[in-house]
């Protein structure tokens, strides 16, 4: 057994993510195995009824539940950048987190943190002005709800930016992701940077999990200051490797 | 000077009914003069931002806030009955009100109160399984959010199912409608059911206002016990009535 | 092999019901099949690409497109009544029409039926002016697409009404329903009114194919004069029996 | 008179971009005073009824209709970037343009020409790839008819890439916007790049109508050949200066 040199890794999937009668994501399989749940509002996908149903779901496993809010997208399903001015960018924010929140509410619970999805997501890690924008609605919205980010080699802009407007971050890691020498994902572009092979994504995911390393693309072993794991739950092989995953962890944890 | 014999009518007002560049309903303008907002919650009307600019409204002019959701149908603005499942109603009623909340919040504010919109409002008044949808969904979000519904010459019904699922309820007047003996509004299909003479229109108004009564299409003087009128700020003429309301009010309730 | 006493058979089926990333239906797997493609226009399911895809799909089975409009419900998938006005939905079936139009126009396509899905369907079998409004949008829209709808022992009323309107018809019948003596469908409700034992489907589908009779809940036989066959692809079960009726439909037509 | 050195000029304007109860333009004022109503297809505004309402007014008043397609967007009416794939693009354009075909055809009308809207339209004239999906949705849809886009001091760009895709162009100009001295529109960052003096439009406009020419910010004199020139009648004040150019217009045209 590996000896633990980091703190307890939590393992955070995308979830309440079918609309209407179109079914997306093993939810009822993956949510046992999962700790923090990011669940869609409504914008890229998701309906009242699907968001209550997931709620209930996190309930269940006693999941920390998060908001998961996007661009108004849901033929692109949140994955296309669209322009939108700041103050766009806080409303729909403070609407969809709400909006969850109202579910919540409506069953003894609370919205624990937010993290952007798809497009929204990518650009606040690339544009400084949206990150900005995210940031101020979550500061106004409610300052001890954590913003989930991605862990980078280097997170010193993003953590200043968070203790200006008082909020607090929580960094992710990816176990299917390789990464370069500077702690970035590697693009999706190179050959290589979705990895496939289930083992190698254990052992990321392991090697993040007990000493908050990744060993990059060209071989090099990064530190990655990481609070959460993304996993998958969409088809039966992402939801083999979770479990696997969450097998492993139980054990260096000492879960039972 | 007439002497009062009732509490104070409150008056109510649909704001927040543009939609991104299409404007609709002089929001600026009337929210001084009124005293709880209903406010549109996306689903018939507005957006994110719109929502924002309506609450900031309604602060500037400390007026309370209430939810005004709907049934999923911008195009027929909400006016359009859909047959929908109970626990779709109480869904989309739970995301609405959060929605809303979810931006009050962000400006240090609360929902204070519900009132469904357009066809939900007259669906739930002729149908007691879509009434106690909508019941449920307030009691499972919060039991002290009073739900607004039309008062009638008799709303024992209604106040019953209330009491059963511990809910608070406003009823509301209409100064612009014309009332049958039984205290229910007049069809829309028979002649003289809207009113549009400005000064009768005040007339019934201050008649609710001081004494609790109407006078019927048939003449004849009934009680009708409203906590607040709903009012209208959509177009000058509307405004101007209001304007004139809001005066003689203030000066039977002494206010300065 | 049974004598053939009825005109050939055509199997229609609802195809194009993804949305977006959501997947439904086998479409690929289903198109080849059939001899009619209902294709969903973007109001309760599809989207401009998924309806591209579809129409290709059609192309290269050289299978009939009509289009499959429906009211204005991503989320309740079509299949929630909602009032509209006859003028509101004439509009919609030419909208919904032209842009299925527009997209095989360029693949040097056509639509050659009209057939209305979900609750628009029901509501109109049951609602002569809802009828008359889908009628009216075809008769002005062209006249020689014929409008698809439900095969019942008695189909004089809608036949008068297309008469009138100067509009054709196709009638479709089901293998998957119970009918009652009248040639009606029996009421969901009632036990036994959704047959799901393969083999039943299929005698009553090669019956309707082969004699043009059903044998009705009660044990009558009775004359359905349809056109076509509806089927279905959305899952493996379903598909299994649309493969064995295909091939014995094939057999009794003599097809190669 | 001035003499008429250059085609006549015709006036687009959008048109039908209500939406539901929302009102937007002064459609009834201004169609009778153009040549080419550029109507919106229910992506970044519109809906079916409103589409009939605006193409029966477009045949009262004898006014070419154009299809007017956008991303989808109604919050944002279309004019926030979105980033589409062009196959995208692409299925779109022959959704929308379909749609507003599918209403034309119900009286007896067509579709003459494509423009697409606010943002479609910019991305189009800066990217060459957004201009090219747009082209060869046109080429597939059909050929015959024309794409309006931007003239410019130099269109050679477009022509070429319009004529290996066998799509023929339609040039439009400004009458509002202040021109650089290379023929394109001034920024509008810069002061003075949208021109509001009723008189200096008019001006423009008659420069463009009989020499094909405008004067540049700096004072240049340049050709811009257009075909077309885009107006405004959404308020009253831009509607007084449409009247007042269709009359300037008639005048050197000898129109009765």
């Amino acid at each position: 057994m590996p000896i633990i040199t980091h703190k307890k890794l939590l393992l955070n999937c995308d979830m309440g993510e079918s609309l209407g009668l179109w079914s997306m994501g093993l939810d009822e399989q993956a949510m046992p195995l999962i700790d923090m749940a990011n669940i869609a509002c409504g914008f890229h996908a998701s309906d009242p009824l699907t968001m209550n149903r997931t709620v209930l779901l996190a309930k269940q496993s006693a999941v920390k539940i998060g908001a998961h809010p996007s661009y108004p997208d849901l033929v692109g399903f949140g994955r296309r950048s669209m322009q939108l001015r700041a103050e766009e960018i806080i409303s729909l924010i403070h609407y969809q987190v709400g909006a969850l929140a109202g579910i919540c509410q409506a069953h003894q619970l609370q919205v624990s943190y937010v993290k952007p999805h798809g497009a929204l997501y990518n650009d606040m890690m690339r544009d400084q002005a949206i990150l900005k924008a995210v940031m101020q609605a979550i500061a106004s919205y409610d300052s001890n709800l954590p913003l989930m980010l991605l862990a980078k080699g280097d997170n010193h802009a993003e953590q200043q930016m968070a203790d200006a407007l008082g909020i607090k971050l929580l960094f992710e890691a990816f176990a299917d992701r390789a990464y370069d020498d500077h702690g970035l994902l590697l693009s999706r572009d190179i050959a290589g940077a979705v990895l496939d092979d289930p083992q190698r994504i254990l052992d990321q995911a392991m090697l993040l999990a007990t000493e908050g390393k990744v060993v990059s693309h060209s071989g090099q072993r990064l530190s990655i200051q990481a609070d959460t794991l993304c996993v998958h739950g969409d088809n039966p092989e992402s939801l083999k490797v979770l479990q696997q995953l969450r097998k492993q962890l139980n054990t260096v944890y000492n879960v039972q």
